[in-house]
């Protein structure tokens, strides 16, 4: 289990996009729409990790109604794990809210579920896990 | 630059190890007291990367003050420079606001500079360079 990617919600992605690439003296490698999560991601490599901005592209979007409510900042802390459904299941074992039935098709490949803020004293904790494209 | 850790302020330091060690399926591997920051920290490997709970050891605490103003969550992200002054000038050159005008030496045998969360879309970021013991 490592820390495949810290995702934090912008207001305005262009402008974050280039603010990051000051911030992390490289480029974005990577941009995707998530059209049923109605967000726009960009990447960073940050060694093992990448940092991911997320603008929302419609303002029904989760990531609009985050930024109205808390202001931009980070939004969910993600770790790659081997076996998403294992990990769910040890989770759910240990009385951890799984907010997935089942994992998801989220951005960059991956199998994708989350662990709701309350069980990790405010963070919103995501499991993926690559999967072939 | 890699994400060296990720820094979440919590309200009770042992019940979130508790928590933080059944979620990552791992033993927290050192606690350290900072006196100067009223802040004691609890470290978690994740890969490459660190997770670092944060409990105010004093109400007047940055992190008991955090906490009770936004509640608990992540509180910053922190980088691994190879030369924490040379980044330091870059990004004031490039106009980022570095809260420190020079680094101190933080948990984790590091030492450490901040700079403002205004100018990075909400994270307050750390950077953060290894020193000898």
């Amino acid at each position: 289990m490592f820390i495949d990617h810290i995702g934090i919600a912008v207001d305005d992605l262009e402008e974050a996009v280039e603010t990051y690439e000051k911030l992390l003296n490289g480029k974005c490698y990577k941009r995707e729409v998530v059209e049923d999560q109605k967000v726009e991601t960009a990447f960073f490599e940050a060694g093992q990790s990448k940092v991911e901005l997320l603008g929302a592209t419609d303002p029904d979007s989760v990531i609009a109604k985050y930024v109205a409510k808390k202001g931009e900042g980070m939004h969910h802390l993600a770790f790659e794990v081997d076996d998403i459904h294992a990990e769910l299941d040890r989770l759910r074992n240990e009385g951890f809210t799984v907010l997935n039935d089942e994992p998801s098709h989220g951005a960059d490949n991956k199998l994708v579920a989350f662990v709701h803020p309350k069980d990790n004293h405010g963070v919103l904790v995501e499991l993926c896990q690559s999967v072939e494209e």
